[in-house]
């Protein structure tokens, strides 16, 4: 069990074309948990090169939505404080998901990585937003475990390496199994990271955070969206 | 109203610890709207700085969580496109709100390009979110409209120079007055984005965005919250 009384170390990890909200949402409920509670925060990249939120890999460059031709810049850009080789030791990590997660030979450093920390004795959780699963999945480190992912890719995750070994659950807002946690698409991150601070700190942290961002939840077993993708 | 054919010019701000998920629900909406219709971004701030995402401001500066002491770097740090000098013409102006607001003297160029922007022809849609409204309300430009705000700090946003003019409306997820939109807290803030986007494009296509979000979505006039904080 994770030490309250020490700050609880996270690491989030980027990596082009992630989902902005997969990683902002659980970002705004622990920036808002950080106030009351000690807590650190790095934002984990391949390198030390601001990294794009986006909206798809156009020609091999991951970028957001294109900014107006005045600007050369993509949008989106979000600034790392540690590559993979400069990271200190983290009680959680966090994987969020995104179109990014479909460039299996770009995210490999990523997998690599994981794949370390996940054997780490001092991680506690480890932990997926949406397609992030995949990313987790491609370890082979949560084969036989429990978990879920986005429900518009659910099949597609499905088919990545080594994703055959993990019993998948469709009708969930999140799963945990022992250290690893794996919430649906998207918005669900934030329901997690939600069920997280409850775990963590008390349900009446986590319905504080939840009323101070004017956030509707789901529970963990609430799930409307697997079956309009007819997987429930 | 606006020309749908035409790519749709949209300008985000960006000031020193504006909250996260005020700037990346909203744009997670757009960014899936971009794939089918044509629309620019630009992220506008003081200068070409990396801008934080901020949970507050620490002796003068502001920061997002601070990173492990391996670091020097506060966390996301956001790279924006644009200047208030060098952004282009828009469309729809969107100002998050977030901690940064409550610095008055440094968020003055804020509201001056905004009261510039406010009285220009091709801007359609001037909107806020959360307490970005303390922002356009100070630029006197929104007397005798209806709008509303984040909730937890509704009180204060009444408080700040011209709010005395402008008609706020406590109960309600967003409000539409004119050209000008105003969402509540933080989350709301999304809700406001597909209902604009419902606006623009119609029902399918805000719904469509939505179920591949997993958003659970609150209609214009539900608003749980406002009785929460006593304010309805």
């Amino acid at each position: 069990m994770v030490n309250l009384t020490a700050p609880l170390r996270i690491g989030y990890v980027l990596y082009p074309a992630f989902q902005a909200l997969d990683v902002f949402g659980p970002l705004d409920v622990l920036n808002l948990v950080s106030m009351t509670h000690n807590m650190t925060l790095s934002l984990v990249s391949n390198n030390m090169e601001p990294v794009s939120a986006g909206r798809t890999v156009i020609d091999g460059v991951p970028g957001g939505m294109m900014a107006d031709s005045s600007s050369p810049n993509f949008t989106q850009f979000v600034v790392p404080t540690h590559t993979f080789e400069t990271a200190p030791a983290f009680d959680a990590i966090i994987v969020p998901g995104g179109p990014g997660t479909r460039n299996i030979n770009d995210t490999q450093p990523v997998v690599d990585w994981l794949s370390g920390r996940f054997d780490d004795p001092e991680l506690e959780y480890m932990m997926t937003v949406c397609t992030g699963a995949s990313l987790l999945a491609r370890t082979g480190k949560i084969a036989g475990r429990n978990a879920t992912t986005n429900k518009a890719a659910f099949n597609w995750v499905k088919s990545v390496e080594h994703a055959d070994e993990v019993n998948w659950i469709a009708k969930a807002r999140w799963v945990v199994d022992g250290n690893v946690w794996t919430s649906s698409g998207v918005s669900a991150g934030t329901d997690m990271a939600l069920g997280w601070i409850e775990h963590l700190y008390g349900r009446n942290e986590s319905e504080r955070i939840r009323i101070l961002m004017e956030w509707v939840a789901l529970n963990q077993t609430d799930d409307p969206f697997a079956a309009l993708y007819g997987l429930a």
